[in-house]
C-alpha cells in the first residue's frame, strides 16, 4: 500500500466520523457519495422514532410537537453550512421545483423591466437546463448557454452574456461533471451590476466546499440534501432567498405552508413574513426528519475541516491519476487548481462505461458513469480514505493493462 | 353501550383490518384519520427495510432495484382506488405543487382560445384557492368562487359559472369541511361542454368514497396520501392526467424525471411518453415507500366494502347527532343524503373550539377543529368503530350538559 495514502489517513482529524455511518460491506469502496451519501447511524434511530413514536403514537399531535417547524429549523442548520444567516433557508420540495420557483419569482419581478432572458453555462446540470429552458419559453425569452471547454467555467464569457434583457443568471456552484467551482462572488457582482439576479445550484457544493452565500452577495440558491449532506434518497431540497429580496419576491406557487396563518383557513392568500412565504405544501416528514442527522454530522465536523480533508484527498487522487492513469489513455477532466475544484474528480476515457462496470463487478468499487465517457470519483470527506482512492487508481491501472474488463479479451489468455 | 353500535361493529366485514394498524393507546378514539391516517404495521417494516437495507446497504444501486419505478408503480396502485386505468397516475411532489402544475398546464393549453379564468366554489380547501388565485393573477384572468350554503355544492351555479373564458374548473370531490361529495360526472360533462378542463382534488375522497375518474370523464386530478390512504405525514401526493390529454399537455416544470431518458443527460428537454412527463425531480424515497403499505391495505379491503362500512358508520353517527346533539345546540353541517356525503361529518357549535379541546383533554377523543365553529369527526372505515362514534356522541352530550369544559364552570359545583 502506498505510504503516502497511509500517512494521509493517519493524519486525518475527521477519521472518527467514518464510524458514524453504516458500513455493511467494509471492503466496498464507495466513491459515489456525491450521488447518494451513506446512511448515518443516527438516521436509523431518528427515522424509527419519527415512524413509531411520532406518527404511530402521537399521530396528528406531532404537528404541534416539532413537525411544523422542521422546514425552518433544518433550513437554518443547512444555512450554517452554506454561509446563510438565519431566516434565509427553508427545506422544501425538490431541487428542480425550487429552482423553477425561484427563477420564476425573479422573472416575474424583473419582467416589467423587459428582462426575460436567463444565462447559464454548459457545465450546469441538464436537469437545471430543462427547468430554465421551460421558463425561457414561458416568458418569451431566451436561455443563453455559455459554452465552455467542458472542464472550466468561462467567467468572462458568462459576465459578457449578461445584458439588459437578463433576468436570472443560474449556475452550479460546483459542476456535476468536472467539479469546477465557480467564482461566485464575481458572478454575483456582475449579475447585480447587470440588473439581474443570481441563482445558484449548490447540490454538489454543500458539504463539499466552503460556501458563503451572504458574504459572496448571492441572491438566490437551491440544493439537494442527499449527496454530501447524507440526507437519504430523494430527501427534500432547500432554497435560499437573501433577506434583501424576501419582501420583493412572491412565490409563484401560492401554497398554504407559505400563507400568513395557514390554520386560520383564510379564503385569501396573504404571504407569510420572511422566508416562510417560499414554502408550498405539506413536507414529506419522514424524509425530512431522516435528513437531519446527516446535516448534523456535517455541521459537527465543520466545513473548514471538511474542506481541508477534501483538498488533501483530491490532490492526492489527481496527482496519482496524472502520474499513472494519463499515460494509459485517461484524461483528468477536472480543474487542476484546487481552489476551482469541488470534491469529486472526473476521469475521461473512451471506454469509461465498461471500466465503471468492471470496477463494480470485479473490484468492489462504486464510482459513477457520466455519459458519454466520464468516470466520476466522488470524494466524501467524512467517509472516503486515501487508501480507498489508491485502490481506485490501482484497479484502473490493472483493468486497463489487462483489458480483462473488455468484451474483447483474447481467447485462451490466462490472467 | 348502545346495542345498535355493538351490532354494527359485530357485522363489520372489515373488522380484521383494525389490527393492521399500530394502536398504542387502545382507548384513544382517533376520529382524525382524515387529517393523518394511522400507522399501518406493515409500514414499520417497509420503512426499516428502505432505510437499513436499500439506503444503508445497497446505496446508489437501489435506484435500479426498485426506486426508479416507484412513482409509477404506486401511482398505478392508487389509480385502482380512484378508477383510473394504468398509466394515468404518478406519485409526485405535494398536492399544492401538483394542483398548480396541472392547472397551469391546462391554462397554457387553453390560453390561445382566450381562456384565462378558473372556477371553484367556497367549499374547496383554502389551500387550493391560494394556488388557483395565484394562477388567475399570473394569467390575467379571474378566479370565480361559486358561493354555496356552506354545506352543499351548488351544481347549477357551478355549471352556470363556466363560460367561454373558463380554462379550469377545480373542485374538491369531497369538501374538507362539510364532506359534500360533488357530482363529478355532471361537472365533467359541463366543463367539457364549456370547453374547459376539470381538475379534482381527491384528498378527502380517495379511500373514503368510490371514485371512478375514467368513467366519470375527469380530465385532471390530484390528491394527498396521508389521510384515508394512511401514507404517513406529508407523504408525497399523486396526480392524474387522463390518457386523452397526456400528449396535449406539457408539465410547466420541466424536470429531469419527466425527461425522455433522464440518464442520457441530453442538453435539450424532451418530454417522456405518457404520464411520466408530469414527474419533476427526485422523489422523497423514504416517504414514498413508507406510503405504499397504506395504499395496499386500502386496496386489499376494496373500495366497495370500504364505502359500505363508511356509509353504515356515518349514517349511524348522523342519526344520533340529529337525535341527541341538535337539541343541545349543535348543527349537522354535512349533507343528510349519504350519496352526497364523504366519510367525515362536520358538527357546528358556537363553542366548537372549547369542545374539541375538552374532548382531547378529558375524553381521550381526537377530532378536528375547523375554524370558526366546526367540530369535524373523521370516520376511517378501516379503523373507526360505531362504539367509538357512540362515545363521541355521549361525551359531547355530557360536556354540553355539564359545561365542565367551559371556563365559566360555577364555583363550588361538584361534578
Amino acid at each position: 500500500m502506498d505510504p503516502e495514502a497511509l500517512a494521509l489517513d493517519a493524519a486525518n482529524p475527521l477519521a472518527a466520523f467514518r464510524s458514524c455511518f453504516l458500513r455493511p460491506e467494509p471492503d466496498l469502496v464507495y466513491v459515489d457519495g456525491n450521488s447518494l451519501g451513506r446512511l448515518p447511524l443516527d438516521a436509523v434511530a431518528r427515522i424509527r422514532r419519527a415512524v413509531e413514536h411520532e406518527w404511530g403514537e402521537r399521530l396528528i399531535r406531532s404537528w404541534n410537537e416539532g413537525w411544523i417547524d422542521a422546514p425552518r429549523r433544518v433550513g437554518d442548520r443547512i444555512g450554517e453550512l452554506i454561509g446563510a444567516g438565519p431566516g434565509q433557508v427553508v427545506v422544501a420540495d425538490s431541487t428542480s421545483v425550487n429552482l423553477h420557483r425561484l427563477a420564476e419569482a425573479a422573472m416575474v419581478a424583473l419582467a416589467p423591466e423587459g428582462r426575460c432572458d436567463l444565462v447559464t453555462d454548459d457545465l450546469n446540470f441538464p436537469s437545471d437546463r430543462y427547468v430554465l429552458q421551460g421558463l425561457a419559453k414561458r416568458f418569451g425569452g431566451q436561455l443563453v448557454v455559455v459554452p465552455t471547454d467542458g472542464v472550466h467555467g468561462d467567467l468572462e464569457a458568462t459576465v459578457a452574456a449578461m445584458g439588459p434583457r437578463t433576468a436570472v443568471v443560474s449556475l452550479s456552484l460546483v459542476a456535476y461533471r468536472s467539479g469546477y467551482r465557480a467564482d461566485d462572488a464575481r458572478i454575483n457582482a456582475a449579475a447585480r451590476a447587470a440588473g439581474a439576479m443570481s441563482l445558484w445550484d449548490l447540490s454538489h457544493a454543500a458539504g463539499a466546499v466552503e460556501v458563503d452565500l451572504d458574504r459572496a452577495g448571492a441572491d438566490l440558491a437551491v440544493g439537494c440534501t442527499y449527496k454530501y449532506l447524507c440526507g437519504g434518497p430523494g430527501a427534500p431540497a432547500y432554497l435560499y432567498v437573501s433577506a434583501r429580496l424576501q419582501e420583493r419576491l412572491v412565490s409563484p406557487i401560492q401554497g398554504w405552508f407559505g400563507q400568513h396563518r395557514p390554520f386560520d383557513f383564510d379564503p385569501e392568500y396573504r404571504p407569510a413574513e420572511g422566508i416562510d412565504r417560499f414554502l408550498v405544501g405539506t413536507p414529506p416528514i419522514l424524509s425530512l426528519l431522516g435528513m437531519e442527522p446527516g446535516v448534523e454530522l456535517v455541521a459537527r465536523a465543520g466545513m473548514a475541516a471538511i474542506r481541508a480533508r477534501s483538498v488533501a484527498l483530491s490532490e492526492y487522487f489527481v496527482s496519482r491519476a496524472e502520474a499513472e492513469l494519463v499515460p494509459l489513455g485517461f484524461r483528468v477532466d477536472s480543474p487542476r487548481m484546487v481552489v476551482r475544484r469541488g470534491s469529486h474528480v472526473l476521469l475521461g476515457h473512451p471506454q469509461a462505461r465498461g471500466l465503471v462496470e468492471a470496477l463494480v463487478r470485479e473490484s468492489g468499487i462504486i464510482p459513477d458513469f457520466r455519459a458519454p465517457d466520464g468516470l466520476r470519483v466522488g470524494i466524501h470527506p467524512l467517509d472516503t480514505t486515501a487508501v480507498e482512492l489508491a485502490r481506485v487508481v490501482d484497479e484502473l491501472v490493472r483493468l486497463t493493462r489487462e483489458t480483462a474488463w473488455t468484451r474483447h479479451r483474447p481467447q485462451g489468455r490466462v490472467t
